[in-house]
């Protein structure tokens, strides 16, 4: 067990605060043999990297990537050699600061409470091991985490921001590369509501929360475990292990609970190749824990930042109440980049059970 | 990694198939010097058994628990040894029935499918590994979990069925005791809704979703860690372990991705003996990760089953389309009976982190 | 983790005293698709039971093996199904006693004292957890773990005990099979020096250490890893957690520290089919923690049993000096019983990479 | 599981190869509050560096450790914060070369064909994943398990190089800070001895084995487990872990196996506060898995480096016979700078058990 590891035969393990020399990774279990290029992990890392709108925090990080370890170079591209990869990411913009009233006065909605009574001394700068520069590290293991499976495709976007929702019929996955959308929303006319609508977040001082949705497709049948290692549960879990992220839910989630068996269920006919066709897929693509062939979906609710300049009622250290207002570059809306971490995480855990699958069955 | 154990240091494998001779598990890491006794387990498992209303399967099973190993007499209790604990429930009504239909057709909503496509062989008397009945072993573990934590009371109860909900406004606990209450529900004014509405579904051939709500008072702040052993991701990993459920939060989970910061985030103020006193608890009581010492709130929606008389559409194993109505003994409403499956796999992760969090910081 | 689980994809749990009702396993992992009969658990089990030659204790456990989940028939033999398979061996001969003295007084050599120590409470009759008894369970799992890869033949003997010593250019596995071998020694000559000296042990009121040696033939190339999954550690780990065992070695073992670079290193040649042909087997099978293709080799020392009929100085619970006599019926030199159960643990270490190895690469 | 982590709740990660830019670990689990310094780390890895006597391999490595996250400046010292401890050592002697030659024939004695039946591919640079350097890391690791039971001291001595052995009448744990000790030899009169013996091997272009003891004092009773959280197995898996490990002992060891009951067991006198006196330490500290508040002591094997001038027969990747030379900068007795590896693994071992003792039992 390990409060830092997650993956069983796809593992990785994160360490690193937002201000210390560097943030890193090690990602160990990766099978020999697969080909990538230093350029597409940092493509992914680029999609999560601070600073490229006003609609994000304005800190600037390179977030280029350095890989130490596992890999030999073979040609154009590296090669893994099946011992642990470690990635490394340094630390550049750590911006000078007084911590004297934060590292003393609890932040409401923020860990700092909670840090001091588990731990009794805490690393206050820039949210320490909470940072969501810890994050770029999960990015990293994912993108090795989507060569795994052959033909795994995963993509992720953002549904819905506040009280603001995308429009469904308009979902266009092209959509998400367009460098007008800073928001990974697939609806191209949500883009100028969205942008009206998080400005005003942003000039009140106040902060919203997001709904993302991830999609696999090209998960192969069979995947998963009947009961304690379920793809669903272990998708949940690596979800909820992002921070400001307090609910998940699968296929059609919590709507299920509404609605009555026959609705529900989805039908299958004969398929291509011998495989059913599925005529709904209200189940996400998982059922009794294992993936059925259709796509995985699943989706989780980042809560708003609680860094917000609108005073909070709160106590310090030693009790006395006090007023907080975090000053700094924080996002309004934090579930935005929160779009490339979920696709990470979804990614690690799809390779996780692959894995593990050709581990008891020898399939795959 | 096992895909039949959850749990670190309070460790639970669950072993056994709706139809062999008996389910079972064994629950490792226990402390020494817990006292306690077989009724107590017994009335835990007799809560989540079966056929004890017209609302709930009609299979007959005592669910009567041995224990094995891991435990001495003293005097009028039982003992825990600090080995492990072994107890073992017989599988008594195993109605002799012809499986051979069911054999050969993939159930629409089930696992039959993926079972084949994931072992090539399936145990398909009564759902096998994903029959209902191996929840009975959760709720004896979990009863044991209930001692390991000082204080802690883990509750839960069912807060809507289909399109029904609770009124909030009469919630009582004790209600949850009352033998005029088949559903679990808090809310003495919903049981002749639920009853009305269920009965309805039932008599259509149907079935109908649950969303139901645990509650665990009592919980030393500081139980969790910060990023991938977060006590909200245990939780919800073990609440996605449970057969059927498709979705689960924390806290206000889903509405928080509504709303604002300053709204989301739960001011502080001074409480008693130093610790902080929350004005809400929309973070349902663990941030960062953490525990805070207000009550943990956790939900989780189960889907309607899919054993409905009303006839689907399926294939069977060669792929021909057949078409396939579930006969048999199914709870109209499974969500029911999950409330105190939820209690004790909720349980159970606290304890584990109770554990996992002495062992590091010699707190507790 | 788990102190009473071993294996990562090969997984075992054992539970179980020597004075309840029962012990028993749970062998979580196993592939599905896998036949075997109940016979051939129970051959092996018979293997290890007490009372069948006056070597060994006279306890008389039938040692029956019940399997309860995890397989189904198939025409005459039993096939797992993927899900957990549990087995149980019911405690026959309990025989009724007065355990006043025991309980009080720590015996020396036993773990009476670190047990009262580490838990504050134990059971002391006949050994509880640390009785020879669990063994029979690593026995069944071992004979599943046979199963897993196919070609591998695993077996052991006895090669000396005390100060005495088998010739190895006697050596003669089918010996093993021979009823009149009491002592599973591959040399037919020393049995007469066996007997004798044993008697002579026996009589005296004393016990005996012994080495046993394990070769696992039909073991593919590339399984194990480099550092902290090396294949000669799990054997060695899965060997030291058998009870008495104080050593182990791989290969030529401590005598490789005696040696020189030239003398040790295992030349090669070409061989058949692609794979070298070694010249020599001191490294045991295993080079960089990855078998190597040629017999595996280990050898572990049992110490001898600390239950004697020779008074020995010691101290009870509030700490008085007494005298400590074992009656009963002991086994007076352990090491003897010890050849299956050496056989079950190397086989399922090398079950376990197997999985592994397949999992992480593909092969196999 | 992981391949390239040891330790449950102390828990080590370690990546990196010989050729690459750097090495590394991280270290998870370490309780909060733990002081230390960078010297301290430091001074434990001068102790295994390389290049600081003639009888050890001439690279040239500072072994410089950097701390990149986990800790706080707290005055002059670190401190733990409870989060995970990353600490990286750069590559910076690695000799450019021409490896086409290595690159191609399998090393006799060398994990080079098995890396190549595993994976298919291999860094086959100064050893890859298995050279030598990566034991910096578990030191680096060890020098902090060291703080984690309190008043713990773990020491080591090479006690046998080759058919030469120390007289233990002479054993001087000061002598192994006597900068005139390159052996780390517990006896002063072993010196000259071992000098003249290692140069004539060094001179014939060979290598010579090693056994070095380990004892841990100050280790508290009660830690470990019965049966598969044995302390002592854990100690041996560890030690098994370094590379060129062919054996390891407990207490007596394989002597256990060759005497009889009444000598082996160790008799028990009243002590001090209430603990027992052990009249002898046969069995190394720990009964039944769990120690007993005597000191712990291990012994391993280190057979003699493959790496030797001597030409040797072995084939390359394509299977043609070829002879090998290994040139270089060997050690010509590996077990030397060992000790403090061994020292380390057996601190990590303990320092684990503490913290899983102290999660169960809410001692220590």
């Amino acid at each position: 067990m390990s409060h830092n590891t997650f993956g069983h035969l796809f593992r990785v393990t994160t360490w690193g605060e937002s201000h210390g020399p560097a943030i890193g990774c090690v990602v160990d279990g990766c099978p020999p043999g697969i080909h990538f290029t230093q350029a597409e992990i940092q493509a992914d890392l680029d999609r999560r990297r601070p600073g490229q709108s006003r609609f994000v925090t304005q800190r600037r990080e390179p977030d280029e990537v350095k890989i130490l370890s596992g890999v030999m170079q073979d040609g154009e591209t590296l090669v893994t050699t099946g011992t642990p990869i470690s990635m490394l990411i340094e630390n550049v913009d750590q911006r000078s600061k007084d911590y004297g009233e934060i590292a003393e006065r609890y932040r409401p909605g923020h860990a700092d409470y909670t840090y001091d009574a588990k731990y009794g001394v805490r690393d206050y700068r820039g949210g320490g091991r909470s940072s969501a520069r810890e994050t770029a590290t999960r990015v990293a293991a994912g993108a090795l985490a989507r060569k795994i499976v052959p033909g795994m495709v995963v993509r992720g976007a953002l549904i819905s921001m506040g009280e603001k929702e995308i429009d469904r019929a308009n979902w266009d996955w092209d959509f998400l590369h367009d460098p007008e959308n800073p928001f990974f929303t697939p609806d191209p006319k949500s883009v100028s509501e969205f942008a009206d609508y998080l400005d005003g977040v942003r000039k009140a001082g106040s902060s919203v929360g997001a709904v993302i949705e991830i999609v696999a497709e090209g998960v192969p049948a069979g995947l998963g475990a009947p009961l304690y290692g379920k793809l669903d549960q272990d998708i949940c879990a690596n979800l909820m292990s992002i921070n400001a992220v307090k609910g998940v839910e699968i296929g059609i989630g919590f709507q299920a609970a509404r609605i009555h068996g026959e609705e529900n269920a989805d039908e299958m006919r004969s398929g291509n190749d011998g495989y059913p066709r599925f005529l709904s897929n209200n189940a996400g693509g998982i059922l009794g824990g294992i993936s059925t062939g259709q796509p995985i979906i699943a989706r989780f609710a980042v809560k708003p930042t609680s860094s917000i300049l609108t005073p909070r009622r709160s106590i310090d250290r030693k009790g006395a109440e006090v007023e907080v207002v975090t000053k700094g570059r924080h996002d309004p809306c934090v579930g935005i980049r929160a779009v490339p971490i979920g696709e990470a995480m979804v990614a690690c855990a799809i390779a996780d059970h692959y894995l593990r699958h050709r581990g008891q069955t020898g399939k795959g």
